[in-house]
């Protein structure tokens, strides 16, 4: 089991547009399960595809399991037995020392950017980029699993 | 994507314990998800562990997508994230030239011996062994998933 610790942030739209971004990665991801107790995603990101399973969150900490699956089998999943797919364009970025994922919210998510930090414990300081905006991490409404069911378009 | 097609017997006890049988395998397996529009199930078979995701019986028929996944996570996802867990002890018997997979189940199943025939199609036909009892394919309460939450010992 891996234990994810991570924090997230919402973005400034004015300042990440003009910051110079690198290639970013296409993800288009859905659910099998929903639940406050855990959640099973299909992704596909860049052509390779995941089943993922996460335990509850407590605090800024859950339990996550990942395997790869076939590319076919993970389109199939998502088009019959996942409720809504959610595609995002995530993008990388290395902040004094730290990375940070990005997450350009496609479709029903449209006009939503989040930027997500992971950490090897909940106390662990790191430095705030410039383009980082009010923090989420405690907002359910921003777990991706929520945002395929209630997308941000709804708000 | 698999497609499962099985037609599914109790067994005569008497004439069960009378046969000559092969080694059986223990199986110990749970659900992360029970729903009847799909199930997945991590199972864990002689030292080997998968996660299987199997979608809606339509008929004798359904899609199934099986994964290995390490026995150690398997265990923690068993213990951690999964219902109600049940063991078997299975049985893999040739009868006719078609293979038969008869489980003993322990537990709160104990007293439960269930015979699974997998076919090539709905319609094909096959020889019966003459340990086989009533044809309960059609009866839900013999899911594994709903013997998992609703064991044999409470019927």
């Amino acid at each position: 089991m891996g234990v994810e610790i991570e924090r997230k942030f919402l973005v400034d739209h004015a300042k990440w547009q003009t910051l110079q971004k690198p290639h970013g990665m296409v993800i288009k991801q859905g659910y099998l399960l929903t639940d406050p107790e855990k959640t099973i995603r299909i992704r596909i990101k860049d052509q390779l595809s995941y089943i993922t399973i996460k335990g509850k969150t407590k605090g800024i900490s859950r339990s996550e399991y990942e395997y790869p699956i076939p590319l076919n089998e993970a389109n199939e999943l998502l088009s019959s037995l996942c409720e809504a797919v959610i595609s995002k364009t995530r993008y990388c970025i290395t902040f004094a020392g730290k990375l940070w994922e990005v997450d350009v919210f496609n479709g029903d998510n449209q006009g939503l950017i989040v930027a997500e930090i992971e950490l090897d414990d909940e106390n662990e300081q790191f430095d705030t980029p410039p383009w980082l905006a009010a923090e989420v991490s405690d907002d359910a409404r921003y777990y991706n699993s929520n945002l395929s069911l209630n997308p941000f378009k709804n708000w």
